[in-house]
């Protein structure tokens, strides 16, 4: 699943152009890690990012950080990809196609070929030299008015996107640890024991109108999806009101 | 665009269960205004949202802080919300619909009232307790080996899938500042020239392979998507190539 670009070698590197502390280049890499991406780069980095405070905020992801190349330009960094991307949040004066980062994730699934994409430094960003390097920029939609991130957040959010092309995982799913659903007939039981009941109660005072109230609790049951032993709980909750 | 959600009242509120630093609470409130969201909650928290240090790492996002209502029970914050969504990466012992973060926008969108969505504390998560009170869960598609994310983090993922889902933007666009592309005519003039200076230097030595030679030649300038003045900058190079 999220082995997907692993296997094909088509994970794309993340190239941190000039970060300024430690601190997030290891906060970068726990989020690298929380994608499954791994081919980290430096770009003539100011802090180390192997000291004690890069480790501490990696969080577990200290394999990436001792992966990690460092390079001392971009041209370096980007020498062996076919496609490189600057994440940036201002607009330049650059004629250069942009994408946003699920935009981006699709057009690097459709090039089959190992890709990059440049993050800048945490105060200014990506300089224009940097951008200009880049076949595309990417944009992540967010606030116009507060669109300014920090260098783990956008690391996050890009490889969040990568992830989520990978994952099949349906939208929704119900979770169902260690117990099974009720089938219909079991739900079908307790109706009945429920209408036995109300019959007794005289819940059911309009004859006419007894159908509608009964579907109308067969739907509140149906709706709130009850498993077996659920249904046992519930013949014992009535059993107990009911008990004279 | 990004006030959708804020004109029908919608938007989620955020709600940060027993947040322990004041730095994450302000990092929080940061990721919350990048996605245009600002109801935040806060249950029984360990540090002051209000002090400087939550100020400092909110980076402008201040008026999410002071606006941020404080409760001391879950119960208390979610009084007002239709329907609570609990993030966790555990897999927990309940039947509860459970959601991705992009799969929880779309049941919100669909629901049309206000809804919250809890985040637990940063070292342990939420408590059973705590996810008992929520409708449904959200776990954030991730690397399943390594899929804890700090608290902002969280906060950013859900609420860009939130932001996503209100912005209208294509996923690919041109960048065009102050330029335009050349017409097919400024285009062909350019070929012409080429040709012309092409044919003296001999550059087509077998003359059936002309055609084939001269298409490849516009496919290229096709695919650059040239701007006029890179048309006439493209003239001006080719003339001092070729001035003997």
């Amino acid at each position: 699943m999220s082995d997907t670009f692993e296997e094909k070698d088509f994970s794309p590197a993340f190239i941190l152009v000039r970060p300024q502390l430690a601190e997030n280049i290891g906060s970068a890499a726990r989020a690298m890690m929380n994608c499954a991406l791994s081919d980290m780069r430096l770009v003539d980095p100011d802090d180390d990012h192997l000291c004690s405070r890069a480790l501490a905020t990696a969080s577990g992801a200290d394999e990436i950080l001792y992966g990690a190349k460092v390079f001392k330009t971009v041209e370096d960094a980007v020498g062996d990809l076919h496609k490189v991307y600057a994440t940036t949040g201002r607009a330049r004066d650059m004629i250069k196609p942009v994408f946003t980062a699920e935009g981006m994730v699709n057009d690097v699934k459709a090039l089959n070929a190992k890709c990059g994409v440049l993050f800048g430094p945490e105060r200014t960003g990506l300089e224009n030299d940097d951008v200009a390097l880049a076949d595309a920029i990417v944009n992540i939609p967010l606030n116009p008015k507060h669109c300014s991130l920090n260098l783990a957040q956008a690391v996050l959010l890009v490889g969040y996107e990568l992830f989520k092309s990978t994952d099949a995982t349906l939208p929704q799913r119900l979770s169902m640890p260690n117990t099974e659903l009720a089938n219909k007939e079991e739900v079908g039981h307790f109706m009945e024991h429920l209408e036995t009941e109300l019959e007794y109660a005289g819940y059911f005072r309009i004859a006419e109108k007894k159908p509608r109230m009964m579907r109308n609790l067969r739907n509140i049951l149906a709706r709130a999806s009850l498993t077996s032993q659920e249904i046992r709980t519930l013949h014992g909750v009535l059993a107990d009101l009911t008990r004279k």
